[in-house]
């Protein structure tokens, strides 16, 4: 006889194994696929992510987890077996809340709502994509009020990327975040010292980056056994397994900065998924947190580790040894400084580690008020424009790189972009607390020693998968609640020398 | 209302979607995947599987045919509606009649049986390998039983790859095969004449080799916007879709023939499902009609064309600019010479044109006398060297490269063999045939023109899917039975010049 539990964690794996097969269909489609094999991909996605949503909320499912609901109760709540029933149930819940006339008719209208939105940035129209704006916002209006919330219709959406965390809350932390950096962007920009950013801009071979940004990803951790790197348009982090986890990147000839740190980015992302329990594959313990979890792992390797002087101490030599032209009248130092040059600008994917969050303020206040009714779709650019010029000091002349630069909206992911900044907020302060635990961490990564900072990762938050909430694991393992503090005192501890402010 | 023929098409659309799933894993399985992630890989597959083979069977899809049988039976047997009743309830019928245990077995027995053959090739020790081959022969008997045939066992199983040959007629033509081949081979060895095959052992970079091949692919008629070429250790064609064909190749810097012939092969396979009708996908009349005439295009492209005097008209003036090293003092007529050079050799898939059918022959042979009990697994070895040295005049000194040579025993695939044969019988009678329509073969290929040859194939082979039975396909389109002797002229047209004889 198999048990309850048995029975249900086998459901799950059957799940898990159904989306490992759509991760490698969408790996592929960015990867290799041929140009007009696209039609049949969607049709073979479309197959699978259908099964999937009907294994997820079969009846069977409910039945197995009301039957050991009791069982659970009594356990320790971060238990394993507590935690399974626990996290799979909220999903099973809210994914059964949702009328199955409401998920389809958010497909097509996010479908459409792409296409709109390639267009319409392209023609630099947002009159073109402001129907379907409408539309998608006042879809996701009647998501949250189907799964339900307590205080702003905004949390239940925002509970699909960062599951338990209240708007309320984060708009405190990302305020006061705020309140910190308009003031500090604006010190960097009234300094009269520059980094000699051109020297990013020399010749970087593309082999030579590939070459480079591969054995750094190595030498920080990324198991190249269990993983690979291909080249996208748009970089990602995809798991197909609980050994196959594959990250991109893209190469431009004439700019270090984005492959490099993207990789560093995307290599933080998988050695999060590399961490994870494999015996628990498919299950909450095995999975990963959040988003804003999953963004800290990539931001930490990027910024507070990629961009640190001791990371560089180390990885300059090579650096020079693989770019002989264009680094061969560089000092360490002013590569340094340059990696880290702080700008205010436009586009929010290339913003630098301090004016990043003002991108993603800009964008969090504005969905709330689209949301709530505060804002009309119709205002976006004004909005966007106004907010951009009081909070980075410039706005956009365009929309295209103004209010029509994410593809997120379009796609119907509101509630998603917070996860970005609570990513670097975590990130922040999980990186205080390793250097209060792993001593001089600066002298490690001067020696290349990436190795205890990652198993002091996997300890504290990849192998503890879901049995917490993100604000539970901050709390456990800092040892308070989440704060703009670390953040902002990172930043203000690298810019302050560099800008002498 | 769904119609029942609507139900159908809908129910085999499915079944397809999951198994071009199935061949994206397998094909990403031998050219991306990480190294460590092939246990995950099975069980994705396996479920994969599983699932396919469970839709296949389903008892809807048994009724569905049933109350349509009559309608179909009204119809041109040719026409779509009835090639697809007949054709699934064919392909319904075979696979409801294997007991799931017995597919268990074998699935079991061969895996299990793979990795002995591994072991027991690289210990070159047939006997650690002889227990699985006599479990599998065993196993494969049942399943001839369970399947039923008329004449001999042996049917049943060639049934699965080349549907409704018998292993009389296919003997018997392989029989003239054999007594025309052997006495050619003698006359070739006697012969004083060898060509210069060392130029062909010249230093060939494989960067130069890729754009060489891939050039050559595209200008056959290979589609790239619908395909693509990649690199593994066993070269191979999968399609993923009706616009996503996949081939491969690999590339050895100092032998020329290996990657090109392999990439002209394996793209005519490539054109093959890239002629099939995409509206028909999935359904009997968008399907390849066996392996048989699959092998017939793969071995048209590879050596009735690629290996063709014109077809080096046009192509070694590329050559000779691709690799100036290697083919500077090289003539056209001496670089043609080479890639038709004829040798008795002991690995099948080293061999050339005209003894390749000699292997396949001792390969058919051997399996016949091993499924009728007339040939022990234990006196396997022996029985290889005498037939080999009765048709090629040679013999392995080791079992390695004697009968643990191939993986198809080993994988549960008797009955595979004589395919290979049968695509250059059918190759050689189909390109009389387009000779015969299509004016100046020679002339075209020697301009650079394949359109009008492919264009053909297409017409008379590719869209008529598997409307025909390969022997009645055969009949229309060369208006004669399949013989042995279009295959015999034109090896002897083309080496008794080569080799003065």
């Amino acid at each position: 006889m198999t048990s309850p539990l048995d029975e249900l964690k086998s459901l799950a794996r059957e799940i898990s194994l159904v989306q490992s097969v759509e991760s490698l269909l969408g790996w592929d489609e960015q990867t290799y696929m041929p140009p007009a094999a696209g039609e049949f991909r969607a049709e073979q996605m479309t197959y699978l992510s259908g099964l999937a949503h009907q294994k997820r909320t079969s009846p069977r499912v409910g039945e197995l987890l009301a039957s050991l609901a009791a069982d659970a109760a009594k356990e320790d709540p971060h238990s394993d077996f507590a935690a399974t029933i626990h996290q799979m149930k909220r999903d099973f819940d809210k994914q059964s809340k949702l009328p199955q006339k409401l998920v389809e008719a958010l497909t097509h209208a996010t479908v459409i709502g792409q296409q709109a939105w390639v267009k319409a940035r392209a023609a630099n129209d947002f009159s073109q994509f402001q129907p379907h704006l409408e539309k998608i916002f006042g879809l996701k209006r009647e998501q949250a009020e189907a799964v339900g919330y307590v205080a702003h219709p905004y949390d239940a959406l925002l509970d699909d990327y960062e599951p338990d965390a209240k708007s309320t809350e984060v708009a405190l932390v990302l305020a006061e975040l705020r309140t910190e950096l308009v003031p500090l962007v604006q010190a960097i920009l009234q300094s009269g010292k520059k980094p000699q950013v051109d020297i990013l801009a020399r010749e970087f071979p593309t082999a030579a980056q590939e070459a480079f940004g591969r054995a750094a990803a190595a030498a920080i951790g990324f198991d190249f056994q269990r993983g690979r790197l291909d080249v996208t348009h748009h970089p990602f982090c995809s798991s197909v397994g609980p050994s196959d986890c594959r990250i991109t990147t893209r190469y431009q000839e004439k700019f270090f900065n984005c492959a490099f740190f993207g990789i560093l980015h995307e290599a933080g992302h998988g050695m999060y998924d590399q961490g994870l329990r494999s015996d628990q594959y498919g299950l909450p313990p095995g999975t990963y947190l959040s988003l804003g979890i999953h963004e800290s792992q990539s931001r930490m390797w990027e910024n507070l580790v990629g961009r640190s002087r001791s990371f560089w101490s180390h990885f300059f030599p090579q650096a020079k040894a693989t770019f002989p032209v264009a680094l061969s009248d560089v000092s360490a130092d002013q590569f340094y400084a340059a990696v880290n040059h702080v700008e205010p600008s436009l586009i929010r994917v290339e913003a630098d580690e301090a004016t990043y969050n003002l991108h993603i303020i800009v964008r969090f206040e504005l969905e709330q008020a689209l949301l709530s009714g505060d804002l009309k779709t119709a205002d976006v650019p004004g909005a966007w424009r106004e907010k951009y010029k009081q909070y980075l000091g410039i706005e956009p002349s365009t929309d295209a790189e103004g209010c029509l630069q994410d593809i997120h909206w379009s796609a119907g992911l509101i509630g998603y972009f917070p996860t970005y900044s609570l990513g670097n907020l975590y990130a922040a302060q999980f990186f205080d607390q390793a250097r209060r635990v792993l001593g001089d961490l600066d002298a490690q990564f001067a020696r290349g020693e990436f190795r205890p900072l990652l198993e002091w990762l996997r300890d504290n938050i990849h192998t503890r998968g879901r049995n917490y909430t993100a604000s539970q694991l901050v709390q456990l393992v800092t040892g308070k609640p989440l704060s703009h503090e670390s953040l902002v005192r990172s930043l203000r501890d690298k810019l302050a020398p560099l800008y002498g402010i």
